[in-house]
This record gives C-alpha cells, sequence and structure tokens, in this order.
C-alpha cells in the first residue's frame, strides 16, 4: 500500500525524482565521502535561498510575482532535493534527513544565501548575484567526471538561467523605476555584495575533486563580466567597502540561518515517527 | 522600456496570462456586472486557499511535499489571476487592484477556503473538499456559454485534477498510517466537513446567470459521489454535526479571513505608488 501511494506522489509530484533515481542506479553512483559533502555545499545553498523566497508566497508586491518568486523556490528545492539525495547516499540518509535533522554547524551554504529577505529590492538583489553564479557554476559543472552531478547540473542550468533573467529585468525595473525603488536597489545592492567574495574561496576540499568539483576561483571573472555590464545598464555603481570573510562551508554560519532552520525544522522534528 | 520588461515578464512567468489576454480580446469580452460577481467568487476561493497552502512552502513534513503544495498554491494563484482580471474588466480594475485593495467585506469566498491550515491533516482534509468541489465545477464550467469562463475552466480542470488525486494519496496515507495520523485525519475532516454545505447554496446571482454559472445545488450530488468512496476505503465516517451558515458570497466571513488579507495585502498597500 504504502509504496504505490508513494510512488504514485513521486510521480505526481515529481517526475525528475524518479528519473534521477534511474540514473543513481545505472551510474551505480554513491557519491564518495568528498563528493557528497561538495553535493551538500550546492544543495544547501538552494535550499537555504529557497527557504528564503518561499516567504514571499504570501507577501509580493504582485499576484504575477507572487507566482515568479514561488516558482524559483520550487525550482530550487528541487535541485537541493536531487543533491541532498546524492549526498545522502554515503552516509545512508534521505534528502529529508539531511534537510531536517542537522543543526546549523553542519550546515554547508554560503553566506550569501541566508541572508535575510529584507524588503523586496534585497530579496532581488540576493537573486541577481545567486542567480548568476549558479548559472555560471552549473554550466561549468555539466562537464564534470561524476556523472550524476553532471546530470543534476545540465537540468537546473535551465531553470537557473530563467531565474537570472528575471533578476535582470527586476533589478532594472527597480533602478530605472522611481526614485524610492531607485534608492532600495542602491541599498540592496550595497547590502548583499559582500557576499559575492564568499561565493569564489577554494577551500581544501576542492583540491581532492579535480575534474568532478567546479574550482569557485575559476567563476569570478565570468560572473563578474556577466553582471556588470547589467550594473552599468541600470546605472548602479559596484558596491564598495566591507567584505564578509564567510565560512559557510565549514559551518560558520550568521545569525540569520537559526531561524531560519527552526521554521524549515519543526514539524518534521515534531512527529519524528509520523510516517507522513 | 517599462512596456518591454512587462511583456518579458509575462513572457517568462506566465505565459497563460498572454494567452487569456488574447482570448478577452477575441472574445470582445467584458464581462457583464453579474459575470464579473461570479468570476469574484470563484476567483476569491482560489486566491484565498492559495494564501493559506503558501503558509507551507516552508514548513512541510518532506521536502517533496513542499514542492507539491507549493505547485498547488501556485495553480490557484494562476486560476485566480484569470478570474480576477476577468472580473475587474467590467469596473477598469485589474487583478492586483482586486487582490490588494478590498477590505474584508468585499471578499466573496466561501467559508472553507479561509479555514486555517491547521495541523497537516487539517490542510488535507481542506485540500479533499476543496479540489473535489473546483473539480465538479470546472468540469461544468467548461460548458458555459461565456467563453472566457469555459477557457479558464477548460485549463484549471485539468490542474485541480491532480490537487484531487493529491490529497486522495494522503487521506489515505494518514487514515492508515499510524495510530496518530490516523486520529489526526479524523479530527481534521470533522473540522471541515461543516463547510462543505455553503458549496452547495443557490444565491440569487445564480438565477441571472443561467447558462453562463454553475449551479452550486446541481454539483453535490457528483462532490459527494467522488468523495465518500474514498472515505469508504479510508474507513473514515462521514462526519456529522454543525453545519456552518456561511454567507461568504454576501461578504460576511470568518475571523480567519481579516489576518490573511492583512498579510497578503501589507506590501502593496504599504508602497501604493511603487510601480513595481
Amino acid at each position: 500500500m504504502s509504496d504505490t501511494i508513494e510512488q504514485d506522489a513521486y510521480g505526481h509530484v515529481d517526475v525528475d525524482q524518479v528519473e534521477l533515481s534511474a540514473e543513481l542506479v545505472e551510474a551505480a553512483s554513491v557519491a564518495s565521502h568528498d563528493v557528497a559533502e561538495y553535493a551538500l555545499w550546492l544543495g544547501d545553498d538552494s535550499l537555504v535561498l529557497a527557504q528564503n523566497l518561499g516567504w514571499w508566497i504570501s507577501r509580493a508586491p504582485e499576484l504575477e510575482e507572487d507566482i515568479a518568486l514561488g516558482n524559483i523556490a520550487l525550482d530550487l528545492i528541487g535541485h537541493a532535493r536531487s543533491l541532498l539525495h546524492y549526498a545522502g547516499a554515503e552516509s545512508d540518509r534521505t534528502e529529508d534527513d539531511l534537510a531536517y535533522w542537522r543543526d546549523e554547524p553542519q550546515w554547508r551554504s554560503a553566506h550569501l544565501f541566508e541572508q535575510p529577505n529584507g524588503d523586496f529590492a534585497h530579496t532581488i538583489a540576493r537573486q541577481f548575484i545567486a542567480a548568476h553564479y549558479l548559472f555560471e557554476l552549473y554550466s561549468a559543472l555539466m562537464e564534470s567526471t561524476d556523472a550524476t552531478l553532471a546530470a543534476i547540473a545540465a537540468k537546473a542550468v535551465k531553470e537557473v538561467d530563467y531565474h537570472r533573467d528575471h533578476s535582470i529585468q527586476w533589478v532594472l525595473r527597480l533602478a530605472q523605476g522611481t526614485e524610492e525603488s531607485r534608492r532600495r536597489m542602491i541599498t540592496g545592492l550595497s547590502d548583499l555584495w559582500p557576499f559575492v567574495e564568499e561565493l569564489f574561496i577554494d577551500e581544501p576540499l576542492i583540491d581532492r575533486l579535480e575534474g568532478v568539483a567546479v574550482r569557485p576561483s575559476t567563476l569570478e571573472a565570468t560572473v563578474l563580466a556577466a553582471m556588470l555590464p547589467v550594473l552599468a545598464e541600470a546605472e548602479l555603481e559596484v558596491p564598495r567597502g566591507f567584505i564578509s570573510s564567510g565560512g559557510g562551508r565549514r559551518g560558520d554560519h550568521s545569525e540569520n540561518l537559526g531561524p531560519l532552520l527552526a521554521e524549515m525544522q519543526v514539524l518534521a522534528r515534531a512527529h519524528p515517527d509520523a510516517k507522513w
């Protein structure tokens, strides 16, 4: 009974999960410990960002935007599920185990993704940076020698390409809108910019995953080359000043991650044996 | 500039909106006052339910369920947008005007949709009733002599058909799961059942829309005939007792709608001239 239901639910809810599972079986692919850790980095980035974005689903300034941000959040949860599914195989944990049962120091997301929604312009600034980073990351990861990561990246890159377009339209619209919307866009961008740098730090793990992982430092030039013309068109200056030292990949997080995880994990933890 | 952006955003975000607009133009279809009121009923039902469901996007007990409930919420916002777009044409208001600038007594949703999320089983009970009702409603509305309503219904019916399946799977899973999940499912169903009746009341407006609107009383038998076998399979009794007198179609709402609208409307109202 339970099996049939599960399969029905999978079939309807997320066909990609089924496809991914098939790939995992074919590629005999339980990730090595290092690959699992890398998949965790990427999965955590997406899941944390998705949780932040989900907040907007009943609060965006337009119904259309409710749908747009909601869709982006759901895309990211989809990427996170695939990545955490892969990350968990090595230690026999499901994606739900990883999402709901790890405490803050065990999370590997970069600080950008856990930055608060702020006002709408802050959310858009975060999206602008995140989507540009993720697009270049997944574009490069499609060439990974790890077939599972390459497959996940090939699917995700199409979706983050749309997220990138979405953020660009809004950066332009807010920067060139009213005086108020421009002021907010400038503030949002300057509040989020300090978290760009961490995305390009080569942690020691990367040295052990030559050909498998994308070396973060190699993405910096392309990500900036894609963002800067948009800022120029919007007549926005590249923010200068404080640069966050990051630490997310080692489990050092800002004060923002704890409450976000608490909200996300409370129901699953309240009913650990509920067998939903 | 603004025009281009708008079009881009439409194209990416919600192609249906563009298609619908084309239909509206072709059918020379500004709704009459009565038809607009009817479209408002249906649009409000979907939008209120979507706002409730959106709450789950970072709180469901499984990542898969985050995605499923999020997708259902976004489908419903899509239906609401189309219906409110059509409803607003008569009075030269946009769907955003109707969503963000009407106060509680001007909302026409039935009480079922504004009932609180409660625990997960309450949400599923509400989904079970709502999706069965909406499926039969849209199935019948496809035959409407109003071409716009018929077109909206033809699109929506496919999506609520999936919502119906989703809710059935969960009713069975919870009712046949653990003792705790069964207890919760029974409570959820009995708390939501009093709001079934209002869905089938023929308000005076319906008499003026023969052939255009679906007569609510004609749906009762088919909706119950679809739900009862599921309850039987789940070994759940049909709840008896208190029946809500409703009043939503006349703007009489429970204490639940006010806070829901407040949360949904706060950002748009805080920046009325923001031109997002």
